[in-house]
């Protein structure tokens, strides 16, 4: 049984642990076959980072928001930060986009045309900047760059071409400034992606030096792929610099993390808390990537903060100690129910014990839903275009 | 080896099968990530039929055009049936869309709510009447119906929904007017989609009538799913009423038939052939249903016209009576055998000599960059907005 | 919040649940690679019975043992029975097996040759004079026929051959005994599967007639199938049959129900007791079907039997009132959260308790840890030749 | 269209082109649920290497046989090399095998007891004397290591016991002999597979030195791996070692490589070809790693060395040259039928003519099956036991 003493340990440890949001995750999403607007949605950058501070006041562990440049372009980022300190939120990382400008149809940091690739340099050059006018120490990059048609490029000579561009950009940042960049298995291309897998992303950014790590994000694997066995081994190098959470059923379907497989987000996060990759000081920035297509977008990002902190909140509760006893032990059903025993707990009263800890309420979804801020911004916000991943 | 008979018949064949074009394919398309667009694309149903007309022009075996509604609604369907006949092709299936209206955000046929459900039946009516006004006989079905999270809804209501709202369509039907049912493995629900296999689709026609069949979209299954299997099991059971060709590496990616699995491609028109279902009596229509995000559409199209020629001609080519020998005799090296060695066989001269006999130029890609068209369509049409899945 | 009655009603149903277990799982298995042995595993039916009802013995709802007909082929079926009701339990369903005489390399039922399809038929005529000689009801029948290669044999008379043996079988069968055909994505069969869906399987048993329904196995389908929506399907035509419960990562793992993904099992049971389909008398034969191929066998299939009543019990706590309400109003995230409560409740000290009603241990792990019945079929089974699945 | 020097190149290169085979692909093999024995199959390695001879006998290009260890121990290798020389071929790579000792039921170099793990290197060390007594120069490891359940041991820890194992086998190597690890993506264990994917396989041989390579096998990737990117990647870091041959519609299917997608085959030769990896001096051993469970052995190597063949060739016919100019262009459907048109041609006479110019009968098929051979091994080979997997 868990005794008393891991259970104030496990209440510490979330009370540190911090989740960081989206500012895209505020506006209109979809699929390629319709994007649903929602009523009170955003209309410019300070308006997500409004909606993102109720995700913090709330929860109490989202104190940061990730920007997407140029989503996010506004003409003082001075301004903007400001904004989001007055709000109890920071700004995080920041995100580059070299997918939805013309240019970019074929690629961009692999694109055959010097001209374009450029171009695509340049775009994280301007991210490099918001990152110094922001306080963002982060420059995230996810290229969309691939093929649809055999033939249509060379493989290799891509790889070639994103090194080279690669390089350009970490010579870039300052020095207190890192680079992560993300893999993803398909989507938007077909037959090739550039940057499919964390072999791929790991081999790139250890040709760059020791500020440039890895990100993973949880729906961009093949079916079947063990997940936490990712962490362990981009964990395993020092190379694991942000984890994206969302979940899926099948592709890339960015639904609220947890939602899905609740079990393999329990077990991602045992790994992580087993190498002590939690805590603050660990290096890792913990973020939401998510879409929220038909649901509500704040209270799904709420509950989408919770999913993380009850999941953390058992792979704190695993007892370690029987654990490693029982895998010595070759005591397969053994050590696999001490993994279930955690599991099987219900650990919402200790989250919301936390909450009250901090002074919260317990229960965030009840709380927002009592403020009145959802009625307010759907009749305040009226006039101006949406935001959405086009704006 | 393929005596001169066979090659003679094989021929006679490929003159008489026809596949149909989607007025969707010539307009712009893309991902959810950014939709390009492309210079000289329609910008109105009657653009659209022109473009495909070119595709008939020199294949030859392309005379029926697809229409979506409401992306293809016109005042006057009739003078949009005279314009296709003007340009030497026809109006054929008309396809419905309940999947881009606010009101669809949550279902159509299977939406909780009876008033939305009213709404897509409706809609599905007004089909109905642009079949009667353009003489179309088939009126194609797709549902977007699925849900996202577990619990969203209940997934067997939905079916007993599906059911009540495809029956209130089949009796609008004319006596002669045809319903085909598609089905799709995901997106653009995650969780559930409520048509998502054959045995599916299959029992909601199969309650609903003789006129009522099965569309089989190549891009539609699950990873490793044996689609001609499938064709076989549909055919069996004389349900098979389309046949919907692209193709995929992961999901449902829309790209040119034959362009991602040429050898499956081989494997499906064996079983057509094997069924005799590539005959023009067969019951079955055969169309292509792509998006050609990255690549010029009228090039596009008749490069996919000309594999689907070529894989029927190397399923004409094989030599049956010794595949069937070498089956009845339990020889899995010789039956695999007699089925190579029709594939690995180059049918490109033999499909250019049915392009001759029928009047045409044997290289279709060649004789229509030659023609010019590409180039006025560009400089022609200016100002307006192009057409999109959205338009 | 659930009620008392709520409580008391769950605690109702699941001491009517049963769930019948598979000799073969007491036996020794493996994959291609190897079959390792463990001490203590049974070398005759009669020892494979009685550690089953080891497992009834600790849990009280595993009553019945599925027979594998040639592995638990015995002189005198009659001494058989009446050992299993000397253990407490009875012999459940009869399966048979095509897959294993050498006859059958290239199919049993689907086999091009007549004279082995009629070996193959007369083998099910066998078993079902076990079901006389036993009191089974039951016949189960999985066919292993597919192909490894293109070409290898007709897929589509396949299809004919198996209708018309399954008639031969079915017609063969006494008034109150049943057929249960069962289908697998792939294994052991590489290209082709002649059963290898849920639609093929129910074309089968919908030709054969009211005593013939499907089985569904958690681990025969294709990655990222949705197996609830399989179920709800399957139920609503009155032909969901019999559940092989196990659980899976990549392929047929066979591992114990559970294990790979509790929420999905929990999805499935909460679409069988939304039907009432976990009722003693719905006419569906749940059971194991699973493989312990690197731990002990008997605990295994304890664990796997409260993993199944924790399925249920949360299950049986959704509040469906609430549910309806929230999928009434479309209300995506309260509709999903509602599923969730039941979902994140840990459900132990409720079945804990049912066992206490039924007079037995709370934890039947320690139980039948502590009754040394383990070491005592180390000791005493010495000699002779462990039951595999060769054996 | 292609000149009269590019075939006489493509000719010269197909007559250098080396494919090595496995001993084991003349033994008996199968599933877990049979394995089916054929008539005429060796019961020894010597008779192994006899039937090996026979497929390069009549291809030309088959000259070294891999040898597994323990299935092929000898008392005197020396006169097994001997005995490959009189049969005109010689050894190639020693394969260990750490999976089927009752030690290694949960692991080998990854095991947590430190008694295991040393017989696990024993007997790599064994496998390293086996390379001198045969003069083989590469010691090809595939770990079967994995986990069933989730907390059956810790995921981190395992990697930390490979690489040192891995470490302490690498330093028993002579400096002229090399070490290559295969990497899988599943089975047999279900759960965990502890050298899952090209990444984790290339981290450790990059640790360990210049003479560690990776080892790609086509038939151990997720679903919808695009393994054309994976041979660009590990060539465009001068790891890949090896290449193992076959192909699969599902899992590791290991049927005869290009019977499941010959496009697929044709990709992956291309990218070789484009590297000049396909030249005798690149380092990369070429070989067939396959299971002919129900079709003849000798027949089933020679196709799939004839098919390795002519995917080969195709990819030699590519223009490269108007491939370079359509790619840097950007013009997508002229690159991509580049790429088709060699994909199109039948190369059958063109590889025919090679035979013929190695003094070999145009058609290995036909030509071995009027040797007699087939019939001679079936009356002689009479007594003893057969070889499979476990022998």
């Amino acid at each position: 049984m868990v005794g008393t003493d891991q259970i104030a340990a496990a209440q510490a440890a979330l009370q540190q642990q911090t989740i960081e949001l989206p500012s895209w995750a505020f506006g209109n999403s979809g699929t390629r076959f319709k994007v649903f607007a929602q009523a009170g949605v955003p209309r410019d950058p300070f308006e997500k980072i409004a909606d993102a501070a109720q995700v913090h006041r709330y929860t109490g562990v989202a104190p940061r928001v990730s920007l997407h440049i140029p989503w996010d372009l506004v003409d003082d980022f001075g301004a903007l930060a400001r904004h989001a300190e007055d709000q109890g939120v920071r700004i995080g990382m920041i995100n580059s986009n070299v997918f939805q400008d013309d240019d970019f149809m074929l690629g961009s940091l692999a694109h055959p045309d010097p001209r374009v690739r450029a171009k695509a340099v340049d775009h994280h050059k301007q991210c490099i900047d918001v990152m110094r006018a922001t306080g963002s120490k982060d420059l995230k990059i996810w290229l969309s760059d691939g093929l649809n048609y055999p033939g249509q490029d060379s493989i290799r000579a891509r790889q070639d071409r994103i090194a080279e561009a690669l390089a350009e950009i970490y010579a870039a940042l300052d020095d207190d400034q890192h680079l992560v960049l993300e893999y993803k298995f398909f989507e938007p291309a077909f037959y090739v992606t550039d940057v499919p897998d964390w072999g791929t992303s790991l081999l790139h950014v250890m040709a760059l030096g020791d500020r440039a790590k890895v990100v993973l994000d949880t729906g961009h694997h093949a079916p079947g792929t063990n997940i936490e066995f990712v962490v362990a081994q981009l964990l395993r190098q020092g190379r694991l610099g942000a984890f994206d959470f969302n979940s899926r059923f099948y592709a890339d379907d960015d639904l609220m993390v947890g939602a899905a497989d609740p079990f393999q987000l329990f077990r991602i996060m045992h790994e992580i808390v087993s190498a002590g990759a939690h805590a603050p000081d660990s290096g890792v920035n913990f973020m939401l990537d998510q879409c929220h297509n038909i649901e509500p977008k704040i209270p799904a990002q709420i509950r989408s903060v919770m999913n993380v902190q009850e999941a953390t909140a058992k792979a704190l509760l695993v007892d370690a100690e029987a654990l490693a006893a029982a895998q010595r032990g070759g005591d397969v059903l053994g050590a696999h129910a001490v993994l279930m025993d955690a599991y099987d707990t219900d650990v919402r009263p200790l989250v919301a014990q936390v909450r009250e800890q901090m002074g919260l309420e317990p229960n965030p979804v009840a709380a927002y839903a009592a403020s009145g801020y959802a009625e307010k911004i759907v009749s305040e916000r009226v006039g101006g275009a949406q935001a959405g991943w086009g704006a």
